[in-house]
């Protein structure tokens, strides 16, 4: 079968041929019609992801169909462990070092797959797994987002941000984003989000401050020496989740502000086999579409991956097989 | 009567001769027989705290007999309001503006009174109720900390500090603690910690690691640069609750680590009406007694004070009315 491999640090997935994988008796094998492509997998390429093993096959999300015609959707955090609050330390994302889902089959434990919510199509399926779960845990386990709070999403375009702001909007909150483009900021306003901030404007908390009075939970993946500005805007009790640290270290936070206001730092990522049941039922219950911002076949898998390097889209990139 | 007031900034208290207070409806009026400083009250002498009124008592902790000889310890925090989660906007600490408990009676809020627990004296009481409510909520409000967890205190010494190790020691769990002092180190260990580190020492964290493998919760008052120190010794899922910054601004917090290994960084102060009885209730069920460092008579006020600017004790400085 077809299949997408890290095959050298530095290089796009290559694409080999391999046997179709042989099933344990606790595992289905899914022919995959759909994939999607993550943050994570662009790190891979270059090494800068933990646990990288040569010629396993690249991919986190995915969407298959079992010999009986039954379409599945894949958690694709491989052994949380019992804690709900962290993952044990045999966790992994699927997709190297365990062979993924850049490929026409996959060999998966039966724990892993639910059966596909029947209001999305394979493709929005696709979209779903990683991003979904990791935005759902972030609001709802580590910030206990609760119905009418105001919540701030960083960075909107990305697939954890515009999860997080779908599913906060759905539980009833108002839902403020900020972005380096303004053509995002009007994509988010159209779907639901109550205003846009340009992060690159100096006075955007104060204009924050000034149009919504502060916000109860922000949802981040920059960090950096932005991080402080996020506590600026906080109101007392709020709660910054965050699961990304693209701008780097975090610096300059002033512990008075943060302890008289009682602000919580919740670092977050990914999400328990629990959190992942929990994400696709609220997904169902309210009936969300995942934002899908290119559709390419397999085999342009490496346009996908150009295109995410330059952070121009809105939604993920999905890859029908 | 006798009372020491805020007179002017960079001024210790001034002994001022005021009326008994009248009493309205809803308070009490206490005959103080002992008061605790809190390092609040040096950072008010020296205008370095929000809401000064001149001319108010100073003092927030106190224990008081009524007419009819019944010894009560009083609540501290005013005002916090129905949110369990933080203080409401008007939240005072007592003792300015508000008359505070370095005099001879105080007319409080009945609301805010708890009868002495039975096996504390009355200096003892005294020294219970800012640090004691702000450990208590530090430790199991914000920190949610579990039997059997292993347990940093940095810098050691402090009452809030003291009142934490000893609640977690209570609790069942392994307490270590830091401070810049071998002598308070023994101190606490003859106390019932388990291991001391000096912070000074560059290698405090390596040593602490290769002895207990890391901890679960922290709870810190320090901040600034040693901030990220703490980090590194974090097991996954731990939460830092930290209630002071007399270090600075918080540095260089590595978001990779935080949201990989789960990590809470929980700002917390004081504590509400219910953290209030539930620390007292702790403290009477598991016969804690307050670790007091020196008793002053309440003429020597100023001794008490002078003190605490050393930073050498280990206890709490109590004032005998």
């Amino acid at each position: 079968m077809k299949s997408y491999c890290i095959h050298q640090i530095g290089q796009l997935p290559q694409k080999v041929n391999k046997s179709i994988p042989t099933v344990k008796d606790d595992e289905l094998l899914l022919k995959l019609s759909a994939s999607s492509l993550n943050h994570r997998d662009i790190w891979i390429t270059k090494g800068l992801y933990p646990g990288i093993k040569i010629d396993a096959t690249m991919g986190a999300d995915g969407c298959g169909q079992d010999e009986n015609g039954q379409d599945y959707i894949i958690n694709p955090g491989l052994e949380w462990g019992n804690n709900e609050a962290y993952q044990a330390s045999n966790f992994r994302v699927l997709g190297v070092p365990d062979d993924g889902t850049f490929a026409e089959y996959i060999a998966i434990n039966k724990k892993y797959v639910l059966q596909k919510p029947s209001h999305l199509s394979t493709l929005q399926a696709a979209a779903l797994p990683l991003a979904g779960v990791t935005a759902f845990r972030a609001l709802f386990k580590r910030a206990n987002l609760q119905k009418g709070e105001k919540v701030l999403i960083s960075g909107i375009g990305g697939g954890v941000a515009l999860f997080a702001m779908q599913f906060a909007i759905a539980h009833g909150c108002e839902v403020l984003v900020t972005s380096g483009s303004s053509i995002k900021l009007e994509k988010a306003i159209s779907l639901g989000a109550k205003a846009g901030y340009l992060y690159h404007d100096v006075e955007w908390t104060k204009n924050l401050l000034a149009d919504f009075g502060g916000v109860d939970v922000i949802i981040d993946s920059a960090a950096g020496s932005g991080f402080q500005q996020l506590v600026k805007i906080c109101n007392p009790g709020a709660r910054i989740a965050f699961y990304g640290g693209s701008q780097g270290k975090i610096d300059g936070l002033n512990p008075q502000t943060l302890f008289w206001k009682q602000i919580s730092l919740l670092g977050t990522t990914m999400g328990s086999d629990l959190d992942f049941k929990e994400m696709v039922s609220f997904v169902q219950q309210h009936q969300i579409i995942p934002i899908i911002h290119s559709v390419y076949a397999l085999d342009e898998l490496h346009q996908g991956f150009h295109y995410m390097e330059t952070a121009q889209q809105f939604g993920k990139i999905v890859f029908e097989h």
